[in-house]
């Protein structure tokens, strides 16, 4: 039979003992279906590693092992790079990764046959501009892509526009910009609404607002996103990329937010439901 | 100069003295303009009326004169007939009606020019049904379809399924289930998102939950939303559409929640802005 | 050794076979330990039996054996008798009932023998007025007294005074005024904050509220809370003690809400943690 | 006619043209009425000076004039000399400031014939302390003390107890442990609850907690609480008071937070009202 995939490319966290054990038992599974891969590590926190893209260029699916910091690190890395990915979660329950270590085999097995469900998931850019439209910094991030105070205690004041209309101005400790993906991280603990993984939008989602009617809004997934650090703002805010990142932004700088042109294809075993891992997440119900 | 319409629809809410005012310089204006017209009344807690529909049918525009109560049930009237409306508020500032009884004329006569924006709005169409799927009542809502608890004081236990899989039980006052246009009425007080009015989404907002993990939800525009009262129930719920019907949810009845076809046409002037509205509505910024 | 106690009440919900096999257990343990004793049914949607409230005032210990219903009617019914309540829980884990049926025969060791915990916990009297100032109800609760819109479907637009100084006017849903004790039953539903079962305080939680700066307020337990329905509602409300009673309010009417003088005096055993209880019912640590 | 108050204490923030002009009225009015005074300057960010303290001491009345950065500066210098503080606010319209420049001889007429209200607001003291019990810093604080994850990017994990009994271990962006007078300041925006100013209660507001069931919890204001950063933590929180002073916090330290033994005596008009000023700044009614 032919495979669906041929040429796996691994992605893992820099390796420990523990995870030694299961990469090893990986590679000879896939090495018994004479399946040719190539391995890379990622580092949460550091930026793309453009070396270990091209390598995996060639590629026809990506498993991912490690907890969300690596999976959310992966999929920046592969975001132009329209792989489908599959991810086996070593960490807490994941909302990304479907596959625990102790069904990854059989889901391989399942996948390999060409059993698998595809769901494509919105991503998002940003860029980080000056005054004069130089560009300071780019990102890309899976979850959000936000704003923060940061070494200083004030909340940062700044204006919102969509689509070049000018929507409000606050003082907030920060705004989030997710992706549905990201509606269910980060974004949630400041009180956003959960987006089902498919819908094109984007939500902004307030963090400590000083207004009291200032609430999460879910904007077209076509939307383009600016935030202006107010004049009257005393102190830089930061920007990160799914937490990573801390770009400043100082007085009169500004951030572009729009859904990235690809995005990611995550695989799921045909039994992946959706509204069962937010049940056993958010402790919903039995 | 041909006009943009030529028959028009008025709208409004039962008559009285201020508004046979403002209906008879409307009649004037419409005369004038040697636009034919007919006349029809509403009133919001009452079903939809055959006859009035049928008297629209052969207009291009029909201009509702009424606070929210009347525009919605104009909205409910016309959902089947595809007219664009025009909204002229007579009630507080409103998110529907973007023009006041001040600017009526000078709109219209943009409007009649053809120079407006449209905006289609989406709609919700819900069936209540017996366990064995005989329907027991049908209704269509512009803002919201809601279950609560009614003449009982207990919580309502409920099941809601998305097209066709589970996604949770829960013990709550109610569940509201909210287009983009109704995410700012009901659904704002009980804690929903603000979604933006073209934005393909309904939303489902718990209102006073027992489990603290339970959160609204944006599900895509296309979701099919179904609720069981549970067997646990020991009272029976209510569903109302636009906060009107009140029909009975026994135990084990269900209602069936799905997008209308065709949702109605909104006429706005060019100036129009969602986002102004919004900061004028929730006291945002200056 | 003497008993702390020796006359013991007991009160129950209507009994039924699994009741009868606990009661029969815990009368053969009283009757055992030389304890006289009574024993009472209290229906939870009933107003007070007076009769029953007379055969209780000989008492030195009631034990309750319910779920949160029973235990609400019986702090209500024995508000005004100051006797030590220990509360037997036959429901789900409960705020109230500290001790379940498998530790009960433990438990009432140590309470005869002097080992426990008192806390005194507040209660409210409410009273419903016309505008003349003419009582047309009473009421006792333990948890909270709400005002809600019934059987309309308008919210309910109201005025709220505390200490003859006016508050404020709000179109919501409903309002609670809560105990400390009712903090972690229907006002958490409703977003308020959890408050010390100790600190003396009532919390106004509105429900639904339809501006967006109205918030939980926690007031000193002294203050007296009214309530008027504004001239401008369309609909009565309606107000319940502990979600019983359900008595009208009509405009210009007003419900007084203040302190009961004595509340109840809960027992529990030595080992009895609020914040254990808060943990496991929040779902809160690992 | 004796005046109530002799040698006058005067704190603005550091002196530019348009405070001069108010200071210089301020004096004359000062000296026109036979009233010693002496002027100091504070400055938000800085931590007390002794020696502006010391000056003060023989003050029977002490005026701040400026915005909240300086009442708050000037409450945490004077919290414990016990004297009474009359604020004029030339800032925004503030919670604390009671009196504008536009009235502030008028009000001054009134303060001096012995015509207010006097009311004490709770403070806080945190300590700082080392696993072994060494003291690393102090603060006082009239809003809040709280735990903020900082230049890194993570949650901060920690446990918080309260008198000495384990509450709960969290993840969150931080905790506020706010006083009544600072429930309407930072901790609003982060959803907790209006606490009544004179209520003796402390408030414990998570900062956009990891988990669904982590709630605002209103404790009494004898409360000891402590929180410690967890062995779990991978980087250092800080602590501020009044969002003042940026204590590094390493996992094992731990913040210990109680109230102040003596507070701030707040002097106001007799026309002073509180819920007049929760009207204004909330957007209350009309």
């Amino acid at each position: 039979m032919t495979k669906a995939f041929q040429h796996i490319g691994l992605i893992t966290r820099p390796m420990d003992d523990k995870l030694e054990v299961i990469r090893s038992g990986l590679v000879s599974y896939l090495d018994e279906n004479h399946l040719t891969h190539v391995h890379g590590v990622v580092t949460p926190d550091r930026a793309a590693d453009d070396n270990l893209a091209r390598s995996l260029e060639t590629c026809d699916l990506v498993i991912v092992l490690g907890g969300d910091g690596t999976l959310l690190a992966s999929a920046r890395l592969l975001a132009s790079l329209d792989k489908p990915l599959l991810c086996v979660n070593l960490g807490r329950l994941g909302f990304l990764a479907s596959v625990s270590p102790y069904e990854m085999f059989e889901a391989l097995d399942e996948v390999l046959h060409g059993r698998f469900i595809e769901e494509r998931r919105m991503m998002l850019r940003g860029e980080i501009l000056e005054e004069d439209g130089t560009i300071l910094a780019r990102g890309v991030a899976l979850n959000e892509v936000s704003l923060h105070r940061w070494a200083g205690l004030r909340m940062v004041e700044f204006e919102t526009s969509v689509d070049g209309r000018f929507l409000n101005q606050q003082r907030a400790d920060g705004l989030i910009v997710a992706t549905p993906t990201g509606s269910t991280a980060y974004a949630l603990s400041c009180g956003g609404p959960i987006v089902y993984p498919t819908l094109e939008s984007l939500v902004l989602v307030p963090v400590s607002p000083h207004a009291m009617g200032i609430r999460p809004m879910t904007l077209p997934g076509s939307s383009q996103v600016e935030i202006t650090v107010s004049p009257e703002n005393r102190e830089a805010g930061r920007v990160t990329f799914d937490g990573q990142g801390n770009h400043v932004l100082e007085t009169h700088h500004r951030v572009i937010i729009r859904r990235h042109e690809q995005g990611i294809r995550l695989i799921h075993p045909v039994e992946y439901d959706y509204f069962e891992i937010l049940r056993a997440k958010l402790n919903w119900g039995r």
